[in-house]
């Protein structure tokens, strides 16, 4: 029925949001849900996740709902994660420590299967099992790891250069840390990771909350 | 002319990211900036830059548009940050190393004045300047400190203990790192950073290049 039959980047969005609802409710032994009870859980209109859903072709059954476990799975499959990623992450400081030492990407078939540094000091250290490896090295490990996602957790100040490195490694998306607009070359995926924006929507919503 | 002259939600998104872009054309030496620039460097309407400005108040002329240096000091006070907002932080783990060394948070007035953790061992040690306190003295000292903001950055099992903690030390905002949905009460607002969302819509971004 829709032209085409691929989620939007906003529906995409919602259904990462879904997965966690449904992952919750799963670990709490529920088998079934609806699209009102995701609606609720969410603060969005009903009908939105039934459109959002949609795109998973015919899962619920009315008056039944959806089965949770099908649902998870339909997802995870819609939105590539029924699969390993394996990623590289450049960058040997504390973000990668705490990246490193993050359980939930591993769950999420995310792993993190090389580590880069230019810091000569930083190279051949081992931090959570990686070694750190010269960034020199990148392009050709990065291939040998059939690396497809590269995190970067440099400062800004390298981040362009490593962008291009990635680039040259042959990365198709980049989850980037840096507080920079990297210019990459078309088709690869960039998501940015800006902290100081989550902070600034937090002080919004306090002072919106206190004004009003 | 509009009923709530507050913006939504949507819109301070949005806000936060052309206050990024207009920060870097300021450091670029731009004087002004349309609303056509905005919606190109961001990828969306010009309609919908021209909405999300309205709430600001007449900002631009017609056939100049606008300051860039007034639009940014509108763009700050619409979003609250035009004064400083003291926060502490919950969990001095890799994590917390990596926040507190980052200096964006600074520079837009996100002064972390308190960092506390509950492991004894970690209790006295000094990182980037502060001593970490026991969580026992968490709501003492967030009062005395005058903070608003918590940041929570314990492993998921902690988060909810630390949720209520923050509750009762007068916290009215709080930007969760950890997997885990916080229960909180009324009027205390949470931003969630959930870092394999970010990673899970990259891959989607990515499956869905190559698919296309």
């Amino acid at each position: 029925m829709a032209d085409d039959p691929r989620p939007s980047r906003a529906s995409a969005a919602r259904l990462s949001l879904y997965l966690r609802c449904l992952e919750g409710w799963r670990r709490d032994g529920r088998a079934t849900a609806s699209s009102k009870a995701l609606a609720e859980a969410l603060g969005i209109r009903d009908t939105q996740v039934r459109r959002d859903l949609a795109y998973l072709g015919r899962v619920g059954r009315r008056g039944v709902g959806y089965r949770v476990a099908d649902l998870t799975d339909l997802i995870r499959e819609a939105l590539g994660i029924d699969r390993e990623w394996p990623a590289i992450l450049v960058g040997a400081g504390n973000l990668a420590r705490a990246l490193l030492r993050y359980r939930g990407f591993a769950e999420r078939g995310f792993r993190i299967a090389g580590l880069f540094d230019a810091d000569p000091a930083k190279v051949g250290q081992r931090i959570e099992g990686l070694e750190v490896l010269p960034v020199a090295q990148l392009r050709r490990r990065a291939r040998r790891l059939g690396a497809e996602l590269g995190i970067v957790a440099v400062p800004w100040e390298a981040a362009q250069e490593v962008g291009k490195l990635l680039a040259a490694a042959g990365i198709k998306g980049v989850l980037n840390f840096a507080p920079a607009v990297l210019r990459l070359p078309a088709g690869i995926a960039v998501v940015n990771v800006d902290l100081t924006i989550q902070l600034e929507q937090l002080a919004f919503q306090v002072q919106a909350g206190r004004d009003g």
